[in-house]
């Protein structure tokens, strides 16, 4: 935080959107008209638009007590553009809308726009709108991200054929531990406030968490290699449940070796280090933005070019049901214990 | 409400999108994939796209004291709509984005969604995405509009010139009356909740509240008379703040006539009922979702055929400022008096 604080009232809406717009520039051709108007206007001449939208709330999707505003801003936009990479598209423009309550100065919300202006500009995204607004209590937080992709070329979650293989891109579990650790510390903070963070050699799965990073280069390694996934989706609630998905969605069922899901070595010492089994971590653990993708089996020397890409199993009969098969030799049927927001 | 009360928990969040999606269908070629994938897929090949998004957070915007969840979840719908014909555009899709907290069943979500269904119906509107989620506090919804408009047809704030006319449709101010009923009402009803509220000849203030419409026909009026508006945007905050963003965006001045600001009867029935001056309600009121827009003088002859239309002043040098001439004679400063979220 800066020190100085500056009351967001002393702008007024308009004021505060411009401040908060001013450094965005264009990137995309397809942005016609941007921040400013009652719409924004894009052009997708020849291709088609990918939309897709997620709400973050305070209390139940971020704590503030750990999560740097800039961090908050740049993880918003990643967790939409990781759907729009879902869906094998490239994202063109975001819309972000905010609620804040007066708790919140001017320099804050200039802090999460900073986060929002490092990821537009990473992804060559354009911010082209959005809403602000007070809100009674906490932060409320809008994404919407626009994409392109040629004509039939995106990827459903129904598409998987028996005998795909599953694969995913880097390795789970990882922002599942740094949740329990950020967890674990506020805990100890609020008992005893003198006691200082113990973050080191802690600095991968933290970063899991805060930081999260949409898969682009694995939607740009398809395209230079020619690979088309049959199915795919992100991992935002945990691979259980995105696996549990794209089997619904295909009527298909799977097999998961246990031995094959890629776990960071420092994902697995923290697990150890929590007790936590860290097979259990990467099934059921949410929020790596890893891709999730069924691939023909033709085309499985093309993948074994890129190491970030792990082969986890293949789909099944839909009889055969969802199982992993676990390094000890037993079976075992997946279920979606995901990260579920009706539930905690 | 239905006397059932059914936990949303007991649905899980993919339940709960299946059960409130389950009835939309949809109306548009352009809609390629909509609802149960990472993202929505649209198709405009040859037409521009258009988007706008709105954050609608309880206490802020609305109060569920007086609004029933139906309403809302139309009016949520109306208010992006609305955006989005202010474009001269016409809308195509849209994603819906809630935060709920526990204390709402399904059955108030459902009531919610059959608003924002008879929105979708009404307006040939394809519900293609959104967002469910638990909140800590309140209901929070986030919508998102995608409109389509043939290459350059859209039109802006900014594109307004010297000696153009000032038009609005509609009339205004009823919103604002509206609302200024129901807040007197509720408190009447804290102080001493045996009085029942008095609404009776009361209807078209509070429709204006709690149903607005989005102005289609204008915009299809428009398309059927050749007319293009040389600037528009949608009556939201209130007409002298919508005046002043045009005058702004556009470099110029403005003069507007008192005497042909539209005020329905019901309006200034209720204003004088309140002790407030009607001309007041109608400049500075907001959430009447009317359209404002600018006009070569040489279509005049055109908008004299719908009623539904009031020329209430023309565009004047940016040196002559924004100026409210008075049925007395008086000038007076337009100044932004209108429904700001921060200055509550």
């Amino acid at each position: 935080m800066s020190e100085t604080r500056t009351e967001i009232a002393s702008l007024g809406e308009f004021g505060l959107i411009e401040h908060l717009t001013k450094n965005f520039e264009t990137h995309n051709a397809s942005t016609i008209l941007g921040v400013g108007d009652d719409a924004a206007v894009i052009d997708h001449f020849g291709k088609q638009t990918v939309i897709t939208t997620d709400l973050l709330l305070e209390g139940i999707h971020f704590d503030l007590m750990y999560t740097p505003l800039k961090h908050l801003g740049y993880k918003a936009v990643m967790v939409n553009l990781s759907d729009i990479y879902a869906m094998n598209a490239t994202p063109t423009q975001i819309t972000v809308s905010i609620g804040i309550s007066n708790r919140f100065s001017l320099e804050a919300i200039t802090e999460f726009y900073e986060g929002v202006h490092f990821a537009c500009e990473k992804h060559k995204v354009d911010l082209i709108g959005g809403d602000t607004s007070s809100s009674t209590k906490g932060f409320v937080i809008s994404v919407t991200a626009i994409g392109e992709v040629a004509p039939e070329k995106f990827v459903k979650r129904s598409t998987a054929s028996k005998g795909d293989l599953i694969c995913v891109s880097g390795d789970l579990g990882g922002a599942y531990l740094g949740l329990t650790l950020m967890e674990r510390e506020k805990k100890i903070y609020l008992e005893n406030p003198k006691i200082q963070p113990d973050l080191e050699n802690e600095s991968y799965i933290v970063g899991r968490l805060l930081k999260p990073e949409a898969r682009k280069e694995i939607v740009d390694f398809f395209e230079q290699n020619n690979i088309v996934p049959t199915a795919m989706m992100d991992v935002s609630d945990g691979i259980s449940s995105e696996i549990l998905h794209i089997c619904k969605q295909s009527a298909l069922g799977c097999r998961i070796y246990e031995e094959k899901l890629p776990i960071a070595e420092d994902s697995r010492k923290a697990a150890f280090k929590f007790g936590l089994d860290p097979t259990v971590c990467a099934l059921n653990g949410g929020e790596d933005y890893e891709l999730i993708f069924t691939l023909k089996q033709e085309d499985y020397d093309k993948i074994t070019l890129n190491e970030d890409i792990s082969v986890i199993g293949y789909m099944a009969e839909l009889e055969e049901g969802c199982k992993l098969l676990t390094k000890g030799g037993n079976s075992f049927d997946i279920t979606a214990q995901g990260w579920n927001a009706f539930q905690q």
